[in-house]
């Protein structure tokens, strides 16, 4: 369950703005606010099994998501690359370590 | 109207996957293959009007997925700053440039 939670975390990071309101406003309730089901269905005045399936479909769509654009694919080799580019840094004298830093801290902020 | 071509171009290249079948049909054929409003109407047996409203929506989806998600604009920043990581890998000595080049590699065919 906690890897379902990590991974709907991520894929929202990335896709949020692709979702409609609703999905939006359920995901962010249940998977980072830890409403319940029942709370969510209870604050929204729909059936719990309403909020279930809409879960479900914003899920889905996450992962359908996922599947056509590879975000979070890319970004976490990108991690990885980045991370191996500071170990370089660390390698090179003062001011060109200071460059590639510089580069890859730019190259960081753009995920 | 020659920007306007290499934009939709760049946009369709991230976001093609997101688009209708058809979107991407039409697209393909007028931007990319140069057919005419009046031939892709007449391949489909459509009216050249709907040809050229299904066009717009589909060009507009594609400006409504990058003011979302903004990979283009991402990706041309990381263009910039990868041009200047070689620059700078071209000062390093032999071994260490080896290294950053390769790592500049896995970066530029994440794109």
């Amino acid at each position: 369950m906690l890897e379902k939670v990590l991974r709907v975390n991520a894929l929202y990071d990335f896709y949020q703005p692709l979702l409609t309101p609703k999905q939006q406003e359920y995901l962010n309730l249940y998977y980072l606010n830890d409403f319940s089901l029942g709370e969510i269905a209870e604050r929204n005045q729909v059936t719990r099994q309403a909020v279930y399936d809409n879960l479900k479909r914003a899920e889905s769509a996450l992962e359908a998501f996922e599947e056509k654009l590879g975000l979070f694919r890319k970004y976490k080799v990108r991690l990885s690359l980045i991370s191996k580019m500071r170990d370089l840094a660390d390698h090179l004298n003062s001011e060109e370590s200071k460059q590639l830093d510089s580069f890859i801290d730019e190259l960081e902020n753009l995920d």
